[in-house]
């Protein structure tokens, strides 16, 4: 459920999206995207969030990667980019991007 | 919906939750503490998404702040320990927090 990540520093790519419509083929094709991006090096883990359409149908996703090296390859991977063309005109009414460092992290969890 | 954040660099606190049952008095205190952190000097903007319960009930919420100083501010805020405290008795099963320097972020909207 969460990410299982080590420590600081590592990557995480924080993508926000609210969606059109039009689902089909989406659950699908992201859930191909995820096992593709689980066999690319550096890849550490993904969180993944959508809020129901009652509250507006925000999504947040949030992908782990050892190095920015890692995620600038799976940024330029073809099928990567042919789902993120498609993403563009079918299923992304909007969406926000945000490349950032983990500097530091916290866990906590009942009677841990 | 988005938050509307500046040009990077700027800090994002990644904060990623599993729920109790007890969801007493939850929503409103969230509410509340929301309404705080958006006093706070350096505090840029939140979203938030969480899974419906047939999915695991997963929360990502990402808060955005000028600097580390605005975030340690924060954290160190009497009302926000105060919920934070009881957020673990009461309301959280477990959680993640992750403190990162947003690098890069890049928009997209249909039509735009």
């Amino acid at each position: 459920m969460f990410a299982q990540t080590p420590e600081p520093p590592y990557y995480a790519v924080i993508f926000s999206t609210l969606l059109t419509e039009d689902y089909d083929g989406y659950v699908e094709t992201i859930d191909e995207m995820i096992a593709l991006a689980e066999q690319q090096p550096g890849f550490l883990g993904i969180e993944r969030a959508r809020n129901g359409k009652e509250q507006g149908g925000l999504g947040i996703s949030v992908s782990y990667w050892a190095s920015l090296d890692a995620i600038n390859v799976w940024r330029n991977n073809a099928d990567h980019m042919a789902v993120k063309g498609k993403g563009r005109k079918k299923w992304y009414r909007a969406y926000r991007l945000r490349i950032t460092k983990v500097e530091k992290d916290g866990t906590w969890e009942v009677g841990g």
